[in-house]
């Protein structure tokens, strides 16, 4: 599968590649072990310092992971991957090592332990930054201390979850930029 | 512009329309006035009760009536109604009344007093339900109390955006239905 040769990526500009809500693939690692979920529900929360809110279940098998490490790795997959996205949310990290298994290429982080996921175009390095709601929500709020995004593509075949097997697939971008208050963007 | 009979829909299923990460339409009441706001930064939460998260600025002209009135009504809209969105997302409820300045009809909820937006697809009538990030964080967790979706379009060619007055429309829909693990679907 195509590894993306990332670049640094202002932190100010993750939004771009979060907030259309794609579906996400979450690395972990933890006492010499890593794991990849899939991930779904998630928010941008704010742009400086970036922080980035995330539901885990209690069942996952990287729950346990990222709630003793503090720490992940978010990368987003495009619909290449739609077929490694979906054996990595059906399978569980207890029994298979998920970047073994799946032939995914784990990357050197900057400031996590976590992998980046080469084949993946964008990932973001997150710390754990609000911890209020996991006990009660699930609610993880992350706040992305690096990012590395590959140039091309620039708008990305991102996957989206409808539920129920189903995905929506990015299609075509349209600008609407003239219309915006110049503090609006 | 076209306005959407919509049905009561399954509680349980609202992810179908809010886990693709669309712009989403928020109507408010109090004290007599209405207003409407466009959100971009919102999340799934739970299945059952149905909660949804949404972050709104300090600064919107919506917060302090929905903070107050702790209701909202989310309305997902399509491509269509695009440069109502921009129009929506650039003015302010202070100056104007949304409704009637961008033509847009007030349906009546049922659990809330927050008027439904008939020219979109779906609306969620929501009661807040957690306020603990709200000073913090500007986070709304929501209970999703009333379901309304129109039967067609099936899939429905939402709007997200990526920032810099760039939106992505929702594409193709792709199954991988069969690939799932029952209790997953």
């Amino acid at each position: 599968m195509k590894r993306h040769a990332k670049r640094d990526y202002p932190l100010m500009d993750i939004r771009r590649h979060l907030e259309t809500g794609p579906i996400v693939l979450v690395s972990s690692a933890w006492r010499g072990k890593t794991n990849i979920m899939t991930m779904g529900w998630h928010m941008m929360l704010q742009f400086t310092p970036a922080l980035f809110g995330g539901y885990i279940w209690t069942g996952n098998h990287s729950y346990e992971m990222i709630r003793q490490s503090r720490q992940c790795v978010i990368n987003v997959p495009t619909v290449d991957l739609i077929d490694t996205i979906v054996a990595i949310g059906n399978s569980s990290g207890s029994e298979i090592d998920k970047f073994k298994e799946f032939d995914l290429s784990a990357g050197q982080a900057e400031r996590v332990k976590a992998p980046l996921i080469d084949e993946c175009y964008a990932s973001f390095e997150c710390e754990l930054a609000d911890d209020t709601l996991v006990p009660d929500k699930g609610l993880f709020i992350w706040q992305v201390v690096k990012a590395h995004v590959a140039p091309s593509p620039k708008n990305p075949k991102t996957v989206h979850y409808r539920g129920d097997g189903e995905f929506m697939v990015a299609g075509p971008s349209l600008s609407r930029r003239g219309s915006f208050k110049p503090e609006m963007l």
